[in-house]
């Protein structure tokens, strides 16, 4: 099956989550209200909705509860996103100016409060005390995610278990939660639960994983962002381990970890590193890495006795990887 | 009755409180644990917690949920403070260094949305959807005042209405939501829920506006944090508004407006507007204002038929004009 073919089953549905967010993210102030209404409107691919919609769909659809946490994890990705550009101080996501391209970082700060406050709500609305709390874990582990990315920020010495915990943090926990919401307002056994969690936690890392590797091999042009942005800001994920792994401190290593380390490096200097990242075999090593995880996710669908939603969450952890290919 | 006889009333339940606080606030990350803990000890009044827990003493004391509530309602205060400051870029905050005079901002906006994530979770270990409902839109309100705060930053032509929208949003509005939060866990009837809340909120108005002659009164040394802060952040308050009220567009009133402004201002140009605002009698007039609301406060207490809660709420209300003195 198609990831299209997906989307377009549950096209009605997602209009609505697609309304709810927009109300949510509605503001009387004046010239930010149109700005945040862009946002949303340049959206995602609205990943975490379709992944909560489709988990309870393996169960109970019922969708008055689905709607609001389904907008509720998107705008709480949002919120995310909005802190993250200003963490980074990045000027374009999605390819639109991000709001710290025009707001100083203390208005941005809160906006994305302001964001997070309306996630909160549309998981409120759900009415469930379990959704809220997956909600409310999935925030504290997406900021130990990011917290971890910063504390961790231009240091060689992480293992490949530290880097999966960071990432687990920054992406696979909101997979995972959502899977998980969904399955809970789907009614499913707590096995059940466990196992869409478990799915959404391995497509979780997949993404981020071909994320790191799209950031080292893309130009700014077709990723809608800076590229070499990890490089720059001395985030060391999993191609650059890779790569260090095999040089085994060689000059070359000391060249590399000059570059993490940031110290007078230029702009050809990242490119460079990420030369020699895509020449070493890293990349492929990586993609290689997020493809155990998608085999690992698709095979949790043998549980589920709803072969059509299988296929369609089969169809769903693919994209991961197509967007390497 | 005296304040201090109302928190000695409530010791062991604020020692579990501070407990969970202190809990919620460990992190693993060098340093920043440290940082935290000093931060929840250096702790303020437990205002918040304090109503909180009085107002479902008036009902049924179920002390398992009140505790995370809370313990809830402070972690959202602290963690808004911490951004709060990043905002403000203060250096000083109840005495002590804030976090932003430590870490870049973007690790301080991270630590802050860590900590709205650790409130959110104790706001859903209650268990009560309604708990959770009030405690994501006081986050909102709160996001909103402060919003507006900036988007009406060195403007002057404001109305009062828009003066009391702006810190019903940043103060009164989790006063409000943690009397609910409390009288909700109680059990009281809808009539008193409403009851309770609107004196929540008329004792967080006459908070914020003493608050607001505090900024503009107080050395650096009196209140722990830089004096005249709202006015050197363009920030217009009850006390400027009334002086420029009296002034009705003469010369001094245009030497405010150059000051609110913020183009080309010195410190002494900050003080002696202080010592103008202090010298016209707009101190007095704002603290009679708040005074009006916590008569207002006090007047709903006679819906309250425990009589000893009554007083002990009393005692609280009396504490923001008791700051004044």
């Amino acid at each position: 099956m198609e990831f299209a073919q997906v989307v377009s089953s549950l096209q009605d549905d997602l209009a609505r989550v697609e309304a709810r967010v927009r109300l949510a993210a509605q503001v009387e102030f004046p010239v930010l209200g149109d700005i945040l209404q862009a946002i949303v409107d340049a959206g995602g691919k609205r990943l975490r909705p379709i992944l909560l919609l489709l988990s309870a769909r393996a169960y109970i659809y019922d969708i008055e509860p689905l709607i609001p946490a389904a907008a509720g994890v998107e705008m709480l990705h949002t919120a995310s996103l909005v802190h993250d550009d200003t963490i980074d101080m990045s000027q374009l996501r999605r390819g639109q100016p991000t709001l710290n391209s025009m707001f100083d970082s203390g208005t941005v700060i809160l906006i994305g409060d302001y964001l997070f406050a309306q996630s909160a709500i549309l998981a409120a609305e759900t009415m469930n005390p379990r959704v809220v709390s997956v909600f409310a874990s999935s925030l504290a582990d997406i900021c130990d995610g990011q917290l971890r990315e910063v504390f961790t920020a231009h240091r060689l010495d992480q293992t490949r278990a530290e880097y999966e915990r960071r990432i687990y943090g920054k992406t696979a926990s909101l997979f995972a939660g959502a899977a998980e919401m969904g399955a809970v307002i789907g009614g499913a056994s707590e096995e059940a639960i466990q196992n869409l969690r478990g799915f959404g936690s391995e497509v979780g890392m997949a993404f981020q994983i071909v994320d790191d590797v799209l950031d080292l091999r893309s130009s700014t042009d077709q990723i809608g962002k800076p590229a070499n942005l990890d490089l720059r800001q001395g985030t060391v994920t999993l191609p650059t381990m890779l790569l260090l792994a095999r040089l085994n401190g060689s000059p070359t290593a000391r060249e590399i970890e000059r570059v993490v380390n940031g110290v007078d490096v230029s702009d050809a200097d990242y490119s460079s590193v990420a030369t020699l990242i895509e020449e070493s075999g890293a990349i492929e090593e990586s993609v290689d890495a997020a493809r155990v995880f998608i085999e690992r996710a698709i095979e949790r669908l043998n549980l589920l006795e709803d072969h059509v939603v299988a296929e369609q969450l089969a169809a769903f952890a693919n994209l991961a990887l197509e967007r390497t290919s």
